[in-house]
């Protein structure tokens, strides 16, 4: 083992940070035997040092921008978050030589070519694992498990707030709003639920998660996107009926068109799903990525998605191989955006939805419905009609067909005088069994 | 990208190295991209070249020997099997420099250290993803992802062909006989199924998952093993009247003795798992493993543990590893044995028991049934009770106590006069809800 240590500014000492910092002291000695070297902490940057009296007042600084390029640090660990000032010191970190271990998505999700090419030219390391899905081994699995398969598919469960309200929605039948309160009440979402539950987050690592599995540029602005604020009692009562439930899904595809020419889709909104899939079993915080491959097959990840602890494990991950590559010699892989293929618009990206309708309860409804489809292009797979008091339920799930068309045939449908209420549109993945 | 290409030798050409020759060419441009320069194949080692007209005939020989070690071959891609004469030529090519990617998990589980140092010494990679859980990438999360955390137990489904069979045996009441011939005329057990369903394979991976995990050397002779030949159509029946199903599993813990020393424990056997654990809707031929760790907590990777897609799957994205640590020098993690923990004999391991017995049906005979677990040191957890016409049934599930008491406790019932018949014994895992 090399004697001379591998030395790590950390920025931002918060719940994650704090844990990597406990770590770094406590298993200090099996971080070495791993690294190949010991792993030193050579400065800790926060807003406010005076408010850290755990730490070690040496460490402490509120000079981040000094930090990360100062002589003797080896490695920056971002833990702080948010757009600017970080992605100015991690540019200035990686042009200095620095590896950067980071899990910052949103940043990511936004500027990683630029982040890359820094890394690229200076020959630094860029790992950022812990940017999506937590604790789960996903991104590894991804650039470097996969790296001689083709990837068409990453579906998954990405969000803890999110699934913790639906969770919570499909078990009690209490609405949204009811839901959302408990949550933040039991500490499962923020003061500000925006970034979670508009999927904001999600749709971050949609972009992070496209870019990798498929080899291509994909940004958090390329990500169809709809939170869950909109989901209804009704959408989950709709759900039960036919067997389903919601959850919020980052939705990757690789899509073929008619004339043989690729593209990607990346997109982030609430599902249906049988309650027999695999994804409709993990509940509260938990998160859980399906991945599709032509050799491989279907794989699944599952593990926490956030937390102190979980967060700091794939930190410390990311940590030991970056060092590991200082000491041996060598990097990790670099970004590969080599396939550089289009991304495809939300309308035109194959879905299926699901329909629920309340209609007047006489001969001829049910025609004048599927007429709407048909006119849009849309294939019905499954009806299910029942008749109420005055009125009668027509449940309808549609084959896969471009969203756009799906889109305006609910809107027709909406406006039919036969049609009295739209009680539930939601897309469906999965097969019923 | 390099123009300099980086020259495979592939070893054995049957289902899983058909499909690598094939991916090799066919996604020979998407390679070359993740790997910084042309992944080409110097030649092939089978048997009988004649008998593969479907291979180009330059390219084909019958001397390994020669082959492995070739000036122009840079990486050789073992998919023999076997111990010898493999395991002489993987050493004489670790030690000539060539990098290792091999799927011999027979090998792995017992001449690790060997081949480890051959590589260490010379520089060279030695990569086996495709070892255990086939298309699963579960080893590079072990070895890398997990590398900043302290793993604590490791217990999965690693075998297809007994996983089918108990899943048989637990959807149709069959017993294992029956199963099995099933299993065989469907193609889902070999010919001489031996090595599945004694446990062989299963203990082969069990040994590099410790090893992995646990940061020590664990060989297939430290594992305990115990197939599924005994398990009976009473006990797949005695397993539902607990709403439980039986699985074989492999679990890897690392147990901290009472005076606080560590020590590490590997075991494969049948256990009663609760049919609301994720491992017990794991059927057919697929694989699924648990992993928890201190900071992660738990994690679980499921999917296609066997067949020639998904091996070579997991077989190419070693091979891209090793083909751009040769582009961009560097090396991947070598073998980690520095914790040297010792391995605890099955005995001493602690476990829990389900024990089902047909009595007499008088009364006190529970409390001398009882007398005999307390007076081996073994505290009951459950006891359920049943009269039938002249006898009883009694099922207890045991407190976690060392498997020698248990095995003692077992063997003591046996010979009451009181019981009658022990209708089933088995290992549990897992809380009932």
């Amino acid at each position: 083992m090399r004697s001379e240590p591998i030395r790590v500014a950390l920025l931002g000492c918060g719940t994650v940070g704090g844990e990597v910092a406990r770590l770094l002291t406590e298993q200090a000695g099996e971080l070495a035997a791993r690294a190949g070297a010991p792993v030193e902490l050579a400065g800790i940057a926060v807003r406010r040092p005076d408010k850290h009296p755990e730490l070690p007042p040496e460490l402490l600084t509120a000079d981040a921008a000094k930090l990360v390029t100062a002589e003797d640090v080896d490695v920056v660990v971002e833990l702080i978050g948010g757009i600017e000032p970080t992605r100015t010191w991690l540019l200035d970190a990686l042009r200095a030589g620095k590896s950067v271990v980071t899990a910052n998505k949103a940043l990511l999700s936004e500027h990683s070519a630029e982040l890359s090419e820094a890394a690229d030219a200076s020959g630094a390391d860029l790992y950022f694992e812990a940017a999506v899905a937590g604790a789960i081994p996903l991104l590894r699995p991804l650039r470097e498990s996969l790296a001689g398969d083709r990837i068409t598919r990453v579906m998954g469960i990405v969000n803890g707030t999110t699934n913790y309200i639906l969770s919570a929605m499909d078990s009690t039948g209490a609405g949204y709003a009811e839901a959302l309160d408990e949550a933040s009440r039991l500490g499962y979402a923020e003061a500000d639920p925006t970034a979670d539950v508009d999927g904001y987050d999600a749709a971050s690592k949609a972009a992070i998660l496209a870019s990798l599995a498929f080899h291509t540029r994909v940004t958090a602005a390329d990500v169809h996107r709809e939170g869950i604020a909109a989901v209804t009692a009704s959408d989950i009562a709709a759900a039960k009926m036919l067997n389903r439930t919601v959850k919020l899904l980052a939705i990757c595809e690789r899509v073929t068109s008619e004339d043989g020419g690729e593209s990607v889709s990346a997109r982030v909104h609430p599902v249906m799903i049988p309650r027999a899939h695999q994804l409709a079993g993990v509940s509260g915080a938990f998160n859980a990525v399906y991945v599709e491959a032509d050799a491989a097959g279907e794989l699944m990840f599952y593990g926490q998605g956030a937390g102190g602890a979980p967060t700091a494990s794939a930190v410390l991950g990311d940590l030991v191989a970056v060092a590991r590559n200082r000491v041996l010699g060598g990097l990790g892989p670099r970004e590969s955006a080599h396939a550089g293929l289009p991304v495809r618009p939300m309308g035109q990206t194959p879905t299926r939805y699901h329909v629920s309708l309340d209609v007047a309860d006489r001969p001829g409804v049910l025609a004048q419905v599927a007429q709407v489809f048909a006119a849009n292009g849309v294939s019905i797979a499954a009806v299910r009609q029942r008749d109420r008091l005055s009125t009668a339920s027509l449940v309808i799930v549609t084959h896969l067909a471009p969203d756009a068309a799906l889109e305006s045939t609910v809107d027709e449908i909406g406006k039919m005088d036969v049609v009295r209420e739209v009680v539930s549109v939601m897309r469906v993945e999965g097969e019923d069994q």
